[in-house]
């Protein structure tokens, strides 16, 4: 059937994913099947026009991958780390990328002549549930990323919500506790100040200098770039006690958050991903769900699904392909 | 140029605001105009058909005085106390009135032969400052109102975001400080439990109770009741030590939640209503500014306004008229 859709113009998108170690790009259908995949390193501290030709790359690897040419492709959707300006398709800074003004969506369509969009990685990640994973079929949906930050995306009626400064869902970045912990914002109390992976290593280190046992020290050793989602894995199997109050603190923020976040928009699911959750749902879910619960009005709880993430390693390729499927319209 | 558009079929709408002590309606036109109002007395304790009744009553009261017949009126908006369903034109419940379950927009609408709709007070009183008010042209808009209660409406794209439960914006009940003060709602921590006049009278009441200095004994007795925004404004004008401090730390925790709704839904605007700040607009909105701005990415408050609301005692009627407008289309 690939084979018969090949040559139809316009029956496929190609969705990227730019992140700060791997582009990835990924010839996708209109119902989601990767037809084919590419992958490049972004080679992070190399300039943007670098940075900017290899996705151009990437593309035209996984093209010919699908032996398909530029007209089978009715439009490119490109995730990216923000802020961005979605409507322009250029990202306006970013930390760990060289991409300051960088034209991307320009930089790509007039290379490849395929009409290109860009937002960024973690609006795409909430679009890309929304359209192929944990939050088909409804309308307004709501993605909480937990990683090194923690990033949002809010869908209304089912298109992202951008807001008057294009970059709307910051909901790492939502007061939970009025002049709390120090974020790395730099203001103070957020939710991201308790729910991300920074905010877990730091407590995580505290709790060590404090002499609090651990099998931590025995597994990573001093080497902090070890704690992976494995890792933390290991440390709910084994019930450690330090740990684990450490991870269900974050997870009862995180409720607190999404019950927030329910009583101002009262959407009809939730969304969360990032590899700690991804790795855990069954010790995290249930928390978050009955803090949001607790901290929710009951009409807005009511119905409502708090999920974890379904499309996994896929989410950045397939919400980017979502993307371009949803602005090509 | 009234009394020339008197007779054309729909030119017209009616707006009535339904309070837990009187009922306002008011034949407007497109523009915002008042062309005649009408005024019942509620009498809320009685039942659900009689309340329905006098609103119908005093729609009739407004027609007359504006020398109009049901044909000239395009659409009846009606604002209520919620939680409401504003699809079905059902009032679900509603603490201070007789209301469970009341088909208000069917009764209403067969007694006169009129369309109507309804929405919920916050949200007609965000709506009309959205069509007639502070926030005209723009686009995305939030409004929180301080009284009893904390209550909000949530503008994107022009149009009242209800969500799916249909009574999203509780943002008084956003959590500003997980575990903190308890809140009328039975949570811990809203916005509504630091910033509303029940929060401020509870703190009042335990600084007098520690022998604070006030002036407010000699103002009000024991009299809580006559503690109006007028006494208010003039505790801030002789500097009260007790009072001011208060009503500051109402302020501030507006401004929080305002900087928190700023970084999840970047609106163009926020309007704050309520009898307290629109007597102390001078008092209240820097301290609001500030510390929303302290509390939101530069990007989300570059460029926006936060601003008094602009419509007084019309707002309820003038609201629920731009709900008849925009329901129509």
């Amino acid at each position: 059937m690939a084979e018969k859709n090949v040559k139809k113009n316009g029956t496929y998108v190609l969705g990227v994913d730019l992140g700060g170690t791997k582009i990835l790009a990924a010839v996708v259908s209109k119902d989601g099947k990767v037809i084919s995949r590419a992958k490049k390193k972004t080679k992070a501290d190399s300039d943007a026009q670098a940075i900017m030709q290899r996705m151009v790359d990437c593309c035209e690897e996984a093209m010919e991958k699908a032996k398909l040419t530029a007209k089978s492709i009715l439009a490119i959707g490109v995730g990216s780390p923000g802020p961005l300006d979605p409507i322009e398709g250029k990202v306006l800074d970013t930390p760990n990328l060289n991409l300051k003004n960088a034209p991307i969506a320009k930089f790509i369509s007039e290379k490849l002549k395929i009409k290109t969009f860009i937002d960024n990685d973690v609006n795409i990640g909430t679009l890309g549930e929304f359209t192929y994973g944990a939050g088909k079929g409804k309308k307004d949906i709501i993605g909480i990323f937990l990683g090194t930050g923690v990033g949002g995306g809010v869908i209304i009626n089912g298109k992202l919500h951008h807001g008057y400064s294009l970059n709307a869902g910051e909901l790492g970045h939502m007061k939970l506790v009025a002049n709390g912990e120090l974020c790395g914002c730099g203001q103070r109390g957020c939710l991201e100040a308790y729910a991300s992976k920074t905010a877990m290593i730091r407590k995580i280190k505290e709790a060590i200098a404090e002499g609090k046992k651990s099998i931590l020290p025995e597994l990573i050793g001093d080497n902090w770039s070890k704690l992976t989602s494995k890792v933390f894995k290991k440390c709910v199997e084994e019930k450690d006690p330090l740990v684990v109050p450490i991870l269900e603190e974050a997870a009862i923020y995180t409720g607190i958050g999404i019950g927030s976040l329910l009583n101002i928009l009262s959407p009809e699911l939730v969304v969360i991903g990032g590899g700690l959750c991804e790795a855990l749902p069954d010790f995290f879910m249930p928390i978050i769900r009955n803090h949001a619960e607790k901290n929710s009005f009951p009409i807005m709880y009511k119905g409502i699904k708090i999920v974890p993430a379904a499309l996994g390693d896929d989410a950045g390729i397939l919400g980017a392909a979502a993307l371009a499927w949803q602005r090509i319209k």
